[in-house]
């Protein structure tokens, strides 16, 4: 860590400030006086080192990392890829596509059951549907709560598929003893302490990039949950807002192949999400192959008209099975050709 | 609200989704059949209408909101503005400024007591410290917890200011009793568990706008604490997430305007965390005193240098005194020049 | 088009504004008389109309458009692939990938005939090199102008290749006569006077997106170019500017799938220019197969730190050699498997 | 300038690249041997300093500037305000707001000189008015050109009052020739030709910052302007394109008291194209006024309906009279407040 000080400051003060910093963070401090302007660096461990009360002392002009603030999810110090196993076997992040498809929202057991027993036929691997749903308005369908993840058991019980559903509030955490993986949404990711009880967790968590969240912020969420011991953690680019407002988000693919490299966890695509437009699923999804993805989660609904919730970037599961094909058919496509 | 099917729809089946929709929403539905496009105009009441399940019919190419999706926020169904009236009389969104000021966390007794009392001498009017912060990294002080609160509780005994304090989990609820106001910090402004859970009490709520969240959403937001049955709602402001990096967050005082023209609520401002530049925190809270703000929240810590979060956008007591003499003075001087 | 009225407009307003309308743009006005809202739906030809001019009623409360404001550019009205013929009878737009290879800046003989041939040996159809450069800083290089064209001609005899360059200002025009393609850099997308000119020259045009157009916009801009009779547009997604830091720009992939759906152009995706980070080019040109790419623009340097400008996001001719192989490999592999 | 090097660089790897910096841009160099990293530190004047070449070396990890890139704009070297001073005396940049007053586009001599008399008589001390219009789409009103200038001069003639006019391209510069101020509108703030040939005028020049721009950019092409020998130029906020769609714009007031902070140049704030929203002129005005700002820039129409460009976003003349009023006595009441 750099520690830029301000044009004017003694000598004294900038060794005053070096002690305090190796005292408070047990770093150790080199310093760099310039013509300009001196310069402090923090050598060792940094990453507790908090930059906002760094910046608080007056001398401070600014301050620059150059470590990473996160450790536990970092590829420097644990190379090789993260692969997470199911009760079932299944592994993700293991060079595998894996395909979790499914409801945006449970609405009943036979919707469910025909709906997993559909994605599964087409090559899915997880069922996804949402008991707890996160709406804008108060006044749209809130999902079944313990009844839906009742059904998506039943659904697994049927098929097989590990289920995959989100969690909306730490309260509920007993509600998903039986969940195979339990997301957190885009808009709780920054919901600090839901991530740290599912840190207590032995279970695998697929973690959503928040709309407006960078690739470090989402790492150190992630790291929030590493930290607490429970090192299987998931991430998924679902897009970001920016400023266009054709598509739903702006998915960053950037995103998925900075995720592999700066971190070891396995990383997964919501096309469906990400757009809000059913026709660019396909296309999105090849294109998350060419950045390496573990992973797809796409919303499947065998009657999009009458979802309760999100209809609108659903498809049906006959468009699912032809869609599932093309991205396999990608998929091994390009793993011969660039093996 | 407006739905425009695609070009080739036929008479029959913009039928049939006429009365679907009649049916489902309780609606009247009037169907307009152009030569390019039909298009479906809905009237009565829309706010409860699902655009995505709308949009999930194959033959709807788009849907436009007429009216707000917000009723009980919404100014036009409560003209006159709401005024929130704390336990000690202090009265918010009456046409005074109300200046919140205190430290990002309470760090201890000596120092939240002493903060208190020196920015009560300052004219602020509420006493604001943080016991449960939601910080980035899992490697920062996260607050004291129920500690806090309980020494923000002695704060208010000492010098009778009232307390505003972040909640982050509908688990501490009961903890938060004898606080006067909570607040929601912009990562829960769409914890909806949170939200509802907040609108069963009868107690001001000062919800943040999140860093990524429109006024739309921001008004949804307070709708889903109003739909339960508390009325009792401020809106803050505090700075959107933007590309540009100088200053931490983009301040949106169009925004604040906006808010008090579409909903009836008060309107705060945090100069603080909307710049993270302590250099700021005037210019910015004069400005928005033109916009119309009823309150300002501002950081006050009595060693920046060693607070435990956010000392870089504090300001020290004295500087306060200041700042807030200045501004107090912008009021009244804007008051009786715009009266 | 649909046009709200305000709450409160009489029959009369609504049927004067209607008459304007009808007279001023040639349309046929539909009126549709609501409880809530007066609504006119405009029939015809709606591209020419104004929607600041409408929005400038008082009785109006807000416009929405149904039809894209664009015609020449439009897939609806020129449903076949535009394909684009270059002297030499390359073809862009075809379903062939063409790379465009080639240096930030035109820098010295040597150095652009170097480089031209290499990557026409690695399969690169195209020679870039910048003459006129856009650069932040007036203190940055600015390119050798009228020399660095004559340079890239030099190497077009030498090799073949046709050659893309960057125009700035519509005074140098002649400077480019023998120039295959003239780029549109993204700074200049709404440099209206540029695209006047440019559109009344018989020659291909590479249009980059602005850093900060939307799609629609960027189509706009398009239109410019052929509205003055220039039917060879070829679209460029460059990355647009978000609130991550971490690449220079966010690549919107999806835009590269809208724009082939909205419009009949050839797209081409700038992998170096969007991140800002080597490495990156490689998956992110992948990528781009799969929604769909005509073409990709790369950066090639043979010595990337002593590169005049942009040496960050180059590559070495032996880094572009083996990247090429893997990217036409991986549009091999998903033609066959996806045909 | 900071320079981080990659874990691994070696002591002769670093030692090469400090004499290659001392050598091309004349600096001393410091290196500092760390555990993790090494460091390398710049001193002297680095504004020509090109960062994407310092980052193309393969051993360069990042690189952090400490002092600002630009040198005639910024305060630091030019502490005193600059003060423009008009033909006719008028002064910007001295302490007192200046209202600029007028149409988006000249539409006819009738128009634009009763629009001139009538803001003159509300206190307006310039006149705006666009000959050359930058229009999204080609179909729009484009000005009227050289007739456009004309009729603003006959408005001069006949109130005295200075014109501001928008060009928008270099070729056009000799028809400004009696233009008082010229103004580079927000999608030509990096059409860097243009500004270079304004730099050689000895006219002042409006600077709009352009709508995805940073503070930083912004006073880099000031420093265009300034580096060719102009010193005469004005900075323009007129707000910045977010995710946010209520308003046309995000009006980012942070951003004048930086301009006013980092650089010496008058700022002005263009409240109607920032909202978009009538309504919001008067409020953002006022608030301007918090944060500083020289001047406001104000789009009036006598007949918004029936402009012929931005309609939506002017007021009438009456109401700007209205408006005028409360903004100077809002200005007065403040500057002796806070005086």
């Amino acid at each position: 860590m750099i520690v830029v000080l301000k044009k004017g400051t003694t000598k004294e003060q900038a060794e005053q400030l070096s002690l305090k910093l190796q005292d408070k963070y047990s770093v150790t401090v080199n310093s760099w006086y310039g013509e300009l302007s001196t310069v402090l660096g923090l050598l060792g461990d940094t990453h507790k080192v908090d930059i906002d009360s760094v910046l608080a002392w007056d001398i401070v002009d600014n301050v620059k990392r150059v470590q990473e603030p996160y450790k536990k999810v970092n590829r420097a110090f644990h190379t090789e890829n993260t692969i997470i196993t199911l009760e079932n076997g299944l592994k993700i992040g293991d060079g595998s596509l894996n395909i979790i498809a499914g409801p945006c929202s449970v609405e009943g057991e036979e919707q469910i059951i025909e709906i997993a027993k559909k994605v599964k036929q087409s090559g899915a691997t997880m069922l996804r549907g949402g008991a707890f749903k996160p709406r804008t308005s108060p006044y749209a369908f809130q999902g079944l709560h313990a009844d839906g993840i009742d059904l998506l058991l039943k659904a697994k019980a049927e098929t097989g598929l590990p289920i995959v559903t989100e969690i909306m509030s730490a309260e509920h955490i007993d509600l998903f003893e039986n969940v195979d993986i339990i997301q957190v949404g885009a808009r709780n990711m920054q919901n600090f302490e839901l991530l740290k009880r599912l840190g207590k967790l032995n279970k695998p968590i697929l973690l959503k990039r928040g709309l407006a969240n960078t690739i470090e912020e989402t790492l150190m969420s992630a790291e929030y949950i590493m930290s607490e011991g429970n090192e299987q953690v998931i991430l998924c680019e679902r897009g970001i807002r920016t400023y266009e407002t054709y598509t739903r988000n702006t998915l960053d693919l950037s995103a998925v192949a900075i995720f592999k490299k700066l971190s070891h966890l396995p990383v997964i695509v919501d096309p469906s999400h990400a757009a809000g437009i059913p026709w660019l699923i396909e296309p999105l999804s090849v294109a998350s192959l060419g950045v390496g993805v573990d992973g797809l989660i796409i919303e499947v609904h065998n009657d999009p008209p009458h979802a309760l919730s999100d209809g609108a970037q659903s498809i049906t599961p006959e468009k699912f099975d032809a869609t599932a094909k093309r991205i396999f058919a990608a998929k091994a496509a390009l793993d011969a050709a660039l093996k």
